[in-house]
């Protein structure tokens, strides 16, 4: 699938930038940008408004002419400067699409964002090859969810898990002050990196999060209430970090259990994904069943982090920041190189000092997929082992480190 | 009531923490300690663990010891290093006080809080100097609701409002990135000083919060559609900042209407408060009502921002760090000086450069009030006017800036 071309083809260039955006996704748009500017055979360099929408609308933005210095404070801005979408092509999309590229004579597309984006990717790719439009398509990634196949991990992820691992230094301190249970829900559909992010809060004994639920591992009501109430017993306090993608044993989402017992409709997006964020259903539902359970005088308190996982602006992590603008690039050296296609990914190459490489794999080994977390990091039903603070330290960066009076109530 | 004693007793000191924790309320409790010790009339500096209940307890920690370095770490650290409490003392539980005052021969009591807190203060300071025990009683400010009378604002609330900026900033960008409605609701029960501050997320035209309800200007239910409507049709996105504590014409909370409507008791802390906290009930029901009303298919997103607002690590305001400081350090100058009870009160002195003083006020200016926000800053009954933006932008410090590729959808 993937033969160097001989020659370098002439023409225009798209990038979009789709689905959630992240605080780093405008270093990899402009990456792509500087590495391709001024080379031979590129032409203008398109920014497609909102995605595959600016694509069929037409609606671009020439950024080949773009001053660097402007370009760089683009790339330090959170969310996608382009303007996003979650728009998933079906075929007579793609002929729109197609109608628009030839138009403009775009002969490469650089497609930024998660496992829906890289199968939007392969299949305006696979389009491109069997209608005999030479097109060049390569797929940049980036989800907070860390979920993308064959990845070390992925851009966004770092920022967004600096961004749940201050939250709970900070929450850790609050529910140690003004001690009661505490529950906070995380962004993370299928997948538990983010929500197992929160292992970082812990610095000294007895910090928590005391309980960390993942969607990975089925959730029991029952068995939930069982370790609430261990905890608060023997810390007088309990700090929970809870996916809002838990489901239970026959992979129903609690979330959704909730959603139907409370009468609110369930909202799907249009790749058939339940709309998770944003709500503070899950949260207050499982509230609820432990004043209900454990008693209605317990102070229970629950904050759903919500978008500013993703967008919070000031809380980025340095090698997230650096290692979105390198995938960025290495896409478009994969262009100039000759390569028709393929995404980039991410693998570790050392721990300490930490060091990575960036490889092209093929879309399809990306493409609709979903990495979840390893087994290894999973202590029973209601827990994840430090030793993922190993894996996570260099991704986040230095954290804000914390000062005790005191090491028990 | 206040005149200065002509010499300094003799006896040992307890400093609480109390209320809901602030990212600063550790500099002002190193503020008080730093500047006791080593003094005069000084004995033991003893931490009142959990505020009052710490009092009635004896549990202390003792501070007059802990070295230099060590007390600037905590004073960098959220929330409340002795541990906080939301107990408000009545006759019978100032006695057990007073109980714990005499045994251990305390002259001299420092509690930081809020309202609330100052009440507590005053109440203290009343027995004490009813009973004839000679106690010297100071309340230093905290809180983030900026709602202490005859203060320009209150330490607490400049890292708080900082948080809410940064969350705005990315919150609109990611708005403008993927298009809807979104409502973010921000702590505050009577004051919208916290809601207030995301106007400072504005930096280009366009740019929200589109709206902003306070608790201060009576809710609309019908006349928030309008206003949502409105400004959807105009920038094919709507982002809006609501506080907790909105209420209708007849003071009656729209949580609370929520929270009935939707079967959740309503809960309340020992002050009275209902608890409004930690729970997406708002933003869900706002959500639904858009939808209801305006179309069931309009992308509609609500957050509910939380206890990061009080404790997220690594979003703290270099001025507001330095006045938490500052205003525990001129209440222990106070008591050095002889000064028998009082609070310290922030006053502005310019605007630029940015100056304040530490001025003593009476416990009975600040007890149980609350300050809100001047209606001069009020823009019809959705808005807030920009030039709320020259009070706020000094005590939050410099924010993120941003750089677009467009200036219009």
């Amino acid at each position: 699938m993937s033969v160097p071309a001989v020659n370098t083809i002439s023409g225009n260039v798209v990038i979009g930038q789709s689905g959630g955006p992240t605080a780093v996704i405008n270093q990899s748009l402009v990456g792509v940008v500087e590495t391709l500017r001024g080379q031979p055979g590129i032409g203008k360099i398109l920014g497609a408004v909102h995605a595959v929408r600016g694509i069929i609308n037409e609606q671009y933005i020439e950024l080949q002419d773009v001053p660097q210095d402007r370009l760089d404070r683009v790339a330090a801005t959170p969310s996608a400067a382009l303007g996003s979408s979650r728009d998933k092509p079906d075929a007579e999309y793609c002929k729109k699409i197609f109608a628009s590229f030839e138009k403009q004579n775009v002969r490469y597309f650089f497609y930024i964002g998660g496992n829906d984006s890289s199968d939007t990717c392969r299949i305006v790719n696979d389009l491109g090859k069997s209608s005999g439009y030479e097109l060049r398509c390569f797929h940049v990634p980036k989800t907070i969810d860390n979920d993308l196949q064959h990845n070390d991990h992925t851009p966004g992820f770092g920022s967004a898990a600096r961004y749940v691992a201050c939250a709970f230094i900070g929450d850790n301190l609050d529910n140690r002050s003004l001690p009661g249970i505490k529950l906070n829900v995380i962004m993370g559909r299928h997948a538990g990196f983010l929500t197992a992010a929160s292992v970082m809060a812990r610095q000294n004994p007895e910090d928590g999060p005391h309980l960390i639920y993942v969607p990975e591992v089925a959730f029991d009501e029952t068995k939930f209430l069982a370790d609430v109430d261990r905890v608060y017993k023997k810390h007088g306090r309990c700090l929970i970090a809870v996916s809002e993608g838990i489901a239970d044993k026959n992979h129903t989402p609690i979330t959704a259990k909730l959603a139907e017992a409370q009468g609110h409709p369930v909202e799907k997006d249009m790749h058939g994904n339940v709309s998770l964020s944003g709500s503070g259903a899950l949260g207050d539902f499982l509230s609820v069943h432990i004043k209900n359970n454990l008693g209605k005088k317990l102070r229970v308190r629950a904050d759903t982090f919500g978008y500013a996982q993703r967008c919070f602006a000031g809380c980025v992590s340095p090698s997230d920041s650096e290692e979105a603008r390198m995938v960025g690039r290495k896409a478009a050296e994969l262009a100039l190189a000759g390569e028709t296609d393929g995404s980039v990914a991410i693998q570790r190459i050392s721990d300490d000092p930490y060091k990575v490489q960036y490889k092209r794999i093929e879309l399809a080994d990306v493409a609709g997929k979903t990495r979840l977390l390893e087994p290894r990091y999973f202590v029973g039903d209601n827990n994840i082992d430090d030793s993922f603070r190993k894996y996570l330290a260099p991704l986040v960066g230095p954290l804000p480190t914390v000062e005790l009076l005191r090491h028990t109530r």
